[in-house]
C-alpha cells in the first residue's frame, strides 16, 4: 500500500512538474515571440501616426475599426465580428481661447475644453477668476465668492505617491466634476489645471460630466506651468479676469462598433476569457499610450496563439472596446451582451494603463478567484513581473463584475502615463517597441493560464 | 525567570517593530522628499543642456568637475574635495565618413568612430568589405578570407533577453575587440553594427581597445538600419567596397579628477559607505542616462541627508567618477586611495545603468554580506523594488571587490537604456524626472541602511 502511494505521489509530482514546465516554457514562448517578431509596435504606428486620434463618433474612429478588424482577420482567429454601439458624438471644433487680463496686459494661453462642455456664446465669456486648490474651497467660498466668476481649479496631482494613478484617483474629481460643483455656485465657467505630475506647457482634455439639475457651463484645462503662471497673477492681482471661449459641441449619437476575435476553446468553449483594450482615443493626440497600446497588445495574443500553435481549453475572445473615453457605451454594451448570454465570463484582463514595461496584475474577484490567480505569479517572475494587487481592472471590464467575472488590468510601470494621457503629445514616439511587446507577452500568458485552468 | 525571559523578549520586539519603523519612515522620507522636492532633475538638465557631452580631457568634462563640486558645496557635505587622476585624451575631430560603392553606386552612411580608433591615412582606406556575425564566422574565414578587407561585424543583440544588459553583455566584444581580431587576419578596418536593440538611423560609440601585439586599424559603427542595408546590399554584390575616412587621435593625458563628498559616520567615522557614478560621457551626446544620472542622483544623497537631518553612523561618501568611458582611471585611483587607506570600505553603490525606474540592485560580495543586503528588501517593495540579484556592481566601484568591499549596481528597468547608450539622443529628455528621481531615493535609502547596520 505504501510503496502503491508513493508511486501514485511520485506521479502526482511528475505530473505537477510537468505542468508546471509546459506552463514555463508556453510563458518563454510568448516572451521570446513577442519580442523578436512581434506585430504589435508596427500596428500602433499605423493606428497613430496613419489613423490618429480616434474619439467616438469620428472618421478616425470608423477608420480603427476598420483597420483592426482587417487585420485581426488575418491573424488566425476562429471568428471576427463587429458588435454595435451608438456612441456619443462630441467635437471640439476649431476655436479654445482663454485669454488672461491683468494690470492692463492680455495674456493668451494654450488650453482645451474638457470632453463633453458646451460652447461658450461666440464672443466668449469674461470675468473675473476666482482660484481653488479643492471643493472644500470652493464649498467654503459659496455662492458669495464664485457667483458670476470663472472658477480656476489649482489642485496639483500627489507628487508622493509612487504609483502615479493614485494621484490620479484622488485629483480626477477636479475634471470631471469642476463644472458642475461650481455651476451650482454661479460660476460662468471653470478653468481645471491639467492633471499631470510633470511640470510642462501641455494641456490635458478627458471627459468632465454635468449634472442635467445644474446649469451647464464651459470647462477648460490649462497646462501645470499655466496654472502656475495663472495663480501668480492672481496673487499679484486679484482683479485678474480671463476670457473663455469655446465653439466644441455635442452632435447625435453614431452608430460605431465593438471590435471582438476570438479563438474557440477546445475543452469549454461556453467559458470565455475577454482581454481588450479601447479604440477610442482623446482626440488632441494620437491615442498611442491611451489606448492604442491595449488594443494591439490584445491583437497580439491572437496573433501569438496562432502562430505557436496554442489551443486554449477555454474561449478566449479579445475585445477592442468603442468609447471608453467618453461614454463607455462599448463596455455597456459588451456587458449586456454578457449578461444575455448563456456563456459564462470566467474573467476578463483589460490594458489600459498605456504601454509601458509591465510590473504587475491589479484585480477584483472573490478571494477564491484572487487567490488562484496569485498562484500564477511565480511563472511572471522571471519577466519582472512581481505586483499582484487587489483592487484593480479597466473602466471597459467593470460591469462585468456583477457577472461574477474576476477582473484584471495590466499594471504597467506608471511614472510616465501622465506625462502623455489625454494630450497631444500621447504619439507613437512616445512607446518604446520592447516595453509595448512585454505587455503583450504578459496578457497572453495571462489569458493562456486563465483559459488553461478556468478561475472560480 | 520565564517572566522575566518573556519581557526581555517583549522589550527585544518591541525595539525591533520600532527600528523597523524607524527604518520604513526615513526609506519614506527620501521618497517623499526626492519625488516632491528633489533637485537631481534640474542638475541633469544643467550638465547636459549646459554643458553638454563630457569626455575625458575635455573642456566640457572640466566644467562638470567644476560644477558638481561647486554645487555639492552647497548641500551641507561635510567636506567636498578633488581627487586628481591623469586621463586620456582621445578627440573625434571633424571627420568621420563611410562611403559604400556597389554597381556603380556611391552611398554615404551616418557613423561614428569608436572611442579609441585611430585615423585613417587622409584620402581613407577603400577596400571590399566582408561581413561576419561573430569572432566564429571571422576565425573561419582566417586570413585568406579577411586580408586587405574591410570586415563588417553585423551580430545583433539578442532581443530575447528580458534584461537588455544580458544582451549587451554578450554582443559588447564585437565593439571592443572588431578591430583586434580583425587585424590579426591583416583585415584594414572594421565596420560595427551598432549595439542596440532599436531599429533605428542612429549609430552607437563606446570603447574599443587595441592590442600591443598587433597592427592597429580604424574602427566605426554604423545604425541597425545601415547594418541592415549593407548587409542586404553585400548579399545583391559581394564586390560592395566600403571607404572609412577618420581623422580622430589620441592627444597627452590630461589632469583630471574624480569629485568627492562625504557626511562623516557619528559612531564608524573610518568605515565607508562609496555611493557614485560616473562624470564623464561619450561625446557624441550628452550623458544624459549615461550617466549623468548617476551622478546627479549621488549628489542629491548629500542634499536629502542634510536637508533631512538623517547623520549616519558610517561615513557615507560620494564619488562622481571621472574617465569610466574610455579608461576607467577614476575608479582605478579610488580603489588606490583606498588601498592605501586606514579606512575600511564596506559597502560601494553606483548607479550606472541609466535614469529609469529602478527595479532593483544587482550586488557581489561574501554570501554574508549578500544575506545580510537581502534583509533590507522588504523596505523596498513598496517602491516597486523587488530584484536582488547577485552578480553586479559598476565598472567603477570593481575595483574594490579586492578589498572585501560588498558591490552593489542600482538595477533600473532596462528597456529603453541601449536605445540611447553612447548616442547623440543620450539627451534630457530621455530622462523622466520621476524615474530619475525615485532612483535618487532608492540609492539614499540603501546607502543609510548599510551606514546605520554596517555589512560584514
Amino acid at each position: 500500500m505504501m510503496r502503491r502511494l508513493l508511486f501514485a505521489s511520485a506521479l502526482l509530482v511528475t505530473m505537477q512538474c510537468s505542468a508546471q514546465d509546459i506552463d514555463s516554457a508556453t510563458v518563454r514562448s510568448f516572451y521570446d515571440y513577442s519580442l523578436s517578431n512581434g506585430q504589435a509596435y508596427e500596428w500602433l504606428r499605423h493606428l497613430t501616426e496613419s489613423i490618429g486620434g480616434r474619439l467616438s463618433g469620428s472618421p478616425q474612429a470608423a477608420q480603427a475599426v476598420s483597420y483592426t478588424k482587417e487585420v485581426l482577420q488575418t491573424l488566425g482567429a476562429d471568428t471576427v465580428y463587429l458588435q454595435e454601439v451608438m456612441v456619443p458624438h462630441w467635437v471640439r471644433n476649431n476655436r479654445e481661447e482663454l485669454t488672461v487680463f491683468s494690470n492692463g496686459k492680455k495674456i493668451p494661453l494654450t488650453i482645451c475644453a474638457l470632453g463633453g462642455s458646451i460652447a461658450t456664446p461666440e464672443k466668449g465669456v469674461r470675468a473675473d477668476v476666482i482660484e481653488v486648490k479643492s471643493f472644500d474651497e470652493l464649498d467654503a467660498l459659496g455662492e458669495a465668492g464664485v457667483k458670476g466668476k470663472i472658477v480656476f481649479f489649482n489642485g496639483p496631482m500627489n507628487q508622493k505617491y509612487v504609483n502615479t494613478f493614485q494621484a490620479y484617483g484622488e485629483a480626477g474629481k477636479y475634471r470631471y466634476s469642476a463644472a458642475k460643483n461650481a455651476a451650482q455656485y454661479g460660476a460662468v465657467a471653470t478653468i481645471t489645471r491639467s492633471l499631470t505630475l510633470s511640470m510642462d506647457d501641455v494641456p490635458h482634455t478627458g471627459a468632465m460630466g454635468y449634472n442635467d439639475t445644474i446649469k451647464k457651463i464651459p470647462c477648460c484645462a490649462i497646462s501645470t506651468m499655466d496654472a502656475e503662471f495663472l495663480s501668480a497673477e492672481l496673487k499679484r492681482n486679484p482683479a485678474t479676469q480671463a476670457q473663455l471661449v469655446l465653439n466644441c459641441e455635442m452632435l447625435p449619437d453614431v452608430l460605431s462598433y465593438n471590435v471582438v476575435a476570438e479563438i474557440r476553446g477546445s475543452l469549454f468553449p461556453d467559458e470565455v476569457i475577454t482581454v481588450g483594450g479601447h479604440l477610442d482615443s482623446w482626440d488632441t493626440g494620437k491615442g498611442a499610450h491611451d489606448d492604442g497600446a491595449g488594443c494591439v497588445q490584445s491583437m497580439e495574443l491572437i496573433r501569438m496563439f496562432h502562430d505557436l500553435g496554442i489551443h486554449p481549453k477555454r474561449t478566449v475572445r479579445v475585445v477592442l472596446f468603442m468609447n471608453e473615453e467618453n461614454g463607455l457605451r462599448g463596455g455597456t454594451k459588451y456587458a449586456e451582451f454578457a449578461k444575455a448570454s448563456s456563456q459564462k465570463y470566467l474573467a476578463a484582463i483589460e490594458s489600459d494603463e498605456g504601454g509601458f514595461a509591465p510590473r504587475g496584475f491589479s484585480f477584483s474577484g472573490t478571494a477564491a478567484q484572487e487567490r488562484k490567480l496569485r498562484g500564477f505569479a511565480p511563472l511572471f517572475e522571471p519577466y519582472g513581473i512581481y505586483e499582484w494587487v487587489t483592487g484593480g481592472g479597466g473602466a471597459d471590464i467593470s460591469e462585468l463584475g456583477s457577472l461574477g467575472t474576476l477582473m484584471i488590468g495590466l499594471s504597467p510601470d506608471s511614472q510616465r502615463y501622465f506625462d502623455y494621457h489625454h494630450t497631444p503629445i500621447d504619439t507613437f514616439d512616445k512607446v518604446n517597441r520592447r516595453e509595448l511587446q512585454l505587455g503583450a507577452a504578459a496578457i497572453a500568458s495571462l489569458a493562456y493560464l486563465l483559459a488553461n485552468y478556468g478561475i472560480e
